[in-house]
């Protein structure tokens, strides 16, 4: 048994997300199915990060074990040819150690949640952006971010379904730039709580609309309170950067 | 009659370009289409730069003139809904003087050539970017632009089917920016000659793979011969960013 660490890259438009499911077509069943057709036999993906439906990937690393030998350009040139159907690409692939894990050896993650700020909505960036007509003021949105940075109890800042026991993470950095009216917000932290990425993103927004700042984050994260926070950002505006091993 | 300026957004990808053609769609036709749905009446754009197929435009600007009377929001709204089948949308109307063109009236115009650079193509920049995977060095790209920047005789830099009299062009600015893999040329100039973005962001890959220097472009510049000059890159990497009035 030999284990591979792949990195893929996806738009989660249309998607289930990372995860097989029982309805829907997901970015795990894409590759699986795409390596039972190649090699007639299967495989077990285990990714950095189960992306939620509609979130896409720049960077999504998971581990498979398999006796199958194959040569790696081989291999990659394949399997995109079988995937090609969908936005779903594998541009790397390397042999790890038996003990490695795709999620659990991942030493922090990176998020970069895209924001097309002005008035009318994007022919060009339909179900790529969060589309945001009103102006946003960068600058207060890296004042509301210095007060995200940090450990904190993010329980605000989580879907109400997480499931994770633990609602304190620690976010190493958030850096916020712009190109004309496309804004990103790219955020680290060693893991992340469900939704909590798209929640900060929605709270960042409403500080650039100037609703909120500093303070006004810190008495939500305080209140440990899901709906003291703003609604969570959609999920065409998320894209995962990849884990750091 | 009022003249009004449309600013319009595209991905060229399946489509014949700006101008209408006998035989296949072209963006041109898709927006006078959908005002004639609309208002029951032509109208004719004349744009400011007649993108060839398959390029994008981030900024097109086009006018037409027309006795309709509309609210400007509505209209916006309206022939996006029409259009909605396609990439494309209008995201600003202004009215304009009558002997405002937005070709002739241009003061300079705006493009940016985008090259994904990595080893595998991708499934997210797919028919976006042009796909180099030969590693390209930012700095000897930048050095080669110094050599293009100004006015110089761009015979070798344009398509053998220009129709242009005058291959004597002025380029103003070109700006060569970076985010993880994927690359932007940003190129200003007063006018552009056909095909000259693409060949410029093809001699600007070459400079960055090694194979051209400054002073080798010089040379290409003073042969006058298209023949001397490397191919021209593919239409999916450019972006028209618009004018300036």
């Amino acid at each position: 048994m030999t284990r591979y660490l792949l990195t893929i890259e996806y738009m989660g438009t249309g998607l289930a997300g990372w995860q097989r499911q029982e309805k829907a077509i997901s970015v795990q069943q894409i590759i699986e199915d795409a390596f039972f057709q190649l090699y007639k036999t299967p495989i077990i993906l285990f990714a950095a990060g189960r992306t939620d439906a509609g979130v896409h990937a720049l960077a999504q690393h998971a581990h498979f074990d398999t006796d199958v030998v194959f040569e790696p350009y081989k291999f990659i040139k394949s399997m995109n040819f079988f995937m090609r159907p969908h936005a779903v690409a594998i541009y790397n692939i390397e042999t790890v150690n038996a003990d490695f894990h795709a999620r659990f050896s991942a030493r922090s993650r990176k998020y970069v949640y895209r924001i097309l700020n002005r008035k009318w909505p994007s022919a060009v960036y339909k179900n790529k952006v969060w589309h945001v007509s009103e102006t946003l003021d960068i600058e207060k949105m890296r004042e509301g971010g210095t007060a995200l940075v940090g450990r904190h109890d993010f329980t605000s800042l989580r879907s109400s379904r997480c499931q994770s026991k633990n609602p304190v993470k620690n976010i190493t950095s958030i850096h916020i730039e712009y190109n004309r009216d496309l804004l990103e917000i790219e955020i680290e932290a060693p893991s992340f709580l469900h939704n909590q990425v798209r929640i900060i993103a929605s709270v960042l927004a409403e500080c650039g609309a100037g609703r909120l700042n500093a303070a006004g984050i810190e008495h939500i994260l305080q209140a440990r309170d899901r709906t003291k926070a703003p609604k969570t950002a959609p999920s065409s505006g998320l894209y995962f950067l990849g884990a750091s091993y």
